[in-house]
């Protein structure tokens, strides 16, 4: 999240004082152009000065009143970006309900004709530590807010839509380990252990030993600190290190919500720490946020939340990660139903606690991280993005399993 | 099945008289050529005079006994195509059990580093049909002695692997009725309908309107007398036709045991079939025979099994089908160790007819069958190739189930 070092856009200027005159007829025919592009999807939009396009009344789920020109002209010059950052900075009103307004959008924009419109991010080690920092070391006590108490901050599995984040969050961790059919005593790796929680349950619960790696400074200090407390530092290792820096021979590879941020530059190296880290009878399971087919992370999201993320396509992932070392796919679950009621929990409790939020950060800052989750959410409601889990194993591996996981 | 239509080599000629003679310092380096590439098997080949090499007594799992020299150079000259030509042909003895033998063969091969080598079979309508006819149409008859009673040629599903391949046929039909979620008064079209089991079973079971085609003359006739014979025939339409000419709208697209003969050629217009055919809420299921990796089928399966047939990989699946008219993976099950046992069955059924057969046919045809069975399963089982089942929706349907199948 890297809202706090760049420029504060919504700091008074010369423009916004002008922007207190009447709107003009040039305005006028922006405001209907940018209502053109989502012209099915039922929204007000306002300008400073109170003139309207767009639906009326109660059909429309939500009015956007601009308020100033700049903020105009920027929807007309780069939508994609500039409607979060507009957000994020105060410079739009959204009156109704936030995710109505998103859900909105995503149904009403046309979708994009571009194919293969490839990410050109690096994903270097520097480039990768400092993608990293910028998001997953903003504070723990920042997470604890809104987050459940295990602190996992990926996709959780529901048995039921009703059960409770933490149940949900337990029950995941569960299927990894059930999915991998792990055994007391065999080691497993893990790419990208977050905040430890995984690496932990399946110390504790499945009785097999875990090197862990992550590059995120305050998250692997946490990570640590719990191992110990629980007794568990002698089974489960922690190493604040590059996934591609692993080595040693595991009969379980996992990650969990690493590969987004990995980078299509990279798979290639990730395939092949894959199969230098797996024995022979090996297994593993990669769980990332995807897409049905290619296209770049939304602009704005890239910029202020997950600088240098990807989802990649299943056939990316199968052509660049499973086809080179003959690894064979086993099972694939897609899970964005599930990632759509997570993002529901966090969404509620972040806003439970957009107060402390606020006092621990600014305004601009809760913003943009109420429209990632609702963003996020709808994304995942609406299809646009895809949750899946993969379990994999060496070809031919005698060890399969009769029937996938129940 | 192209076995009559082709020279019989297995005829007396010239050159194999010339082979009564004692093998030759040539013909010894030949074997020892052609023992080198299997050099890990346990398999001791011998030539026609008794000379022989490779493992000794009883840690040899066979003895291949080649009968005349020509076999021998044809095993130099291209022994994919050539070591089942020779089987067929009787012109060489395999003395122990054949399943074994080719298990071994199957574990020693060095892997072919190949990449991208594409078949390139033409698989326009006309080629189509006379592919299908050389296998399908080889008469009811003689399927009826080896499949289950319902004439389902395709992978099976065994709850439990003891259990018999006419329960697990009927396990295999619910599993693809249930993750296609199905309900009763909706329209499923089906491409590649067999003998007519799966669409008859839809209906009976499942309440559904069903339309499906297959272009082997024999089978549609098959499946329109049990539909009239069980009172379906108003609710199942059997149409002798190829996949691409199907039209209308339906809930539901189903196709089991098709795609690996369609040909990477005609992806893009099965893809424009599913999308054209898919109702907005629309679901299916893809069932195949696939890859971890790009490798043309054997060329001996190809040339008197599978003409013009080609397993994909998910990669080239995902690429060509699902992505253009972004279709979303909600599923996939690698069911590879079931097509081990499905075979399995078949081979031994297969066995215990084998006279039949041969009165049928001749014994030529009963050795090549037997060969593209045990084949076969040793294919599956050794993880060669794989069997996957795809279940996909229309992107952002609101009508996916919770849980996927459990």
């Amino acid at each position: 999240m890297r809202v706090e070092r760049l420029p504060a856009t919504s700091a008074p200027r010369l423009s916004d004082h002008l922007d207190i005159r009447p709107s003009m007829a040039f305005d006028r025919r922006a405001i209907e152009a940018v209502q053109r592009v989502v012209s099915s999807a039922p929204i007000r939009f306002e300008l400073w000065d109170g003139f309207s396009v767009g639906s009326e009344g109660t059909s429309a789920v939500a009015t956007l009143r601009l308020k100033n020109r700049r903020t105009l002209f920027s929807w007309l010059w780069d939508p994609e970006l500039n409607f979060g950052e507009a957000y994020m900075n105060g410079a739009v009103d959204v009156r109704g309900d936030l995710r109505e307004l998103l859900t909105a959008i995503y149904r009403a924009l046309p979708e994009s004709k571009r194919r293969g419109s490839r990410e050109a991010d690096k994903h270097d080690l520097g480039a990768s530590r400092d993608n990293v920092h910028a998001h997953y070391d903003l504070g723990n006590d920042f997470y604890r807010l809104w987050l459940d108490q295990e602190l996992l901050y990926t996709c959780a599995y529901f048995p039921d839509p009703a059960a409770t984040l933490e149940a949900a969050q337990i029950a995941k961790m569960d299927r990894v380990c059930r999915k991998l059919w792990l055994t007391p005593g065999e080691r497993v790796v893990e790419a990208g252990c977050g905040w430890g929680s995984l690496a932990l349950h399946m110390a504790r619960a499945y009785g097999v030993e875990v090197v862990a790696c992550n590059i995120s400074t305050e998250q692997i200090a946490y990570a640590r600190e719990r191992a110990k407390r629980e007794g568990l530092d002698g089974r489960v290792i922690f190493v604040e290190d590059d996934y591609r820096n692993l080595t040693g021979s595991y009969d379980a590879f996992v990650s969990v919500g690493m590969l987004e941020h990995v980078g299509l530059d990279q798979y290639d190296a990730l395939s092949r720490l894959i199969d230098r880290t797996l024995a022979p009878h090996g297994r593993g399971l990669l769980h990332f946020i995807g897409r049905d087919y290619r296209e770049t992370l939304n602009a704005w999201i890239r910029r202020r939340v997950f600088p240098g993320a990807y989802p990649p396509t299943l056939h990316e992932v199968c052509e660049r990660v499973f086809e080179p070392p003959r690894l064979s796919v086993f099972d694939v679950e897609n899970l964005r139903l599930h990632y759509a009621m997570t993002l529901r929990h966090w969404f509620d409790r972040f806003e439970q606690h957009a107060a402390d939020v606020c006092a621990m950060f600014d305004d601009a800052f809760v913003r943009a991280w109420r429209l990632y989750l609702a963003g996020s959410q709808v994304a995942f409601e609406t299809g646009t993005m895809q949750l899946f889990q993969i379990v994999f194993n060496r070809r031919g591996s005698a060890t399969l399993p009769w029937t996938r996981l129940q």
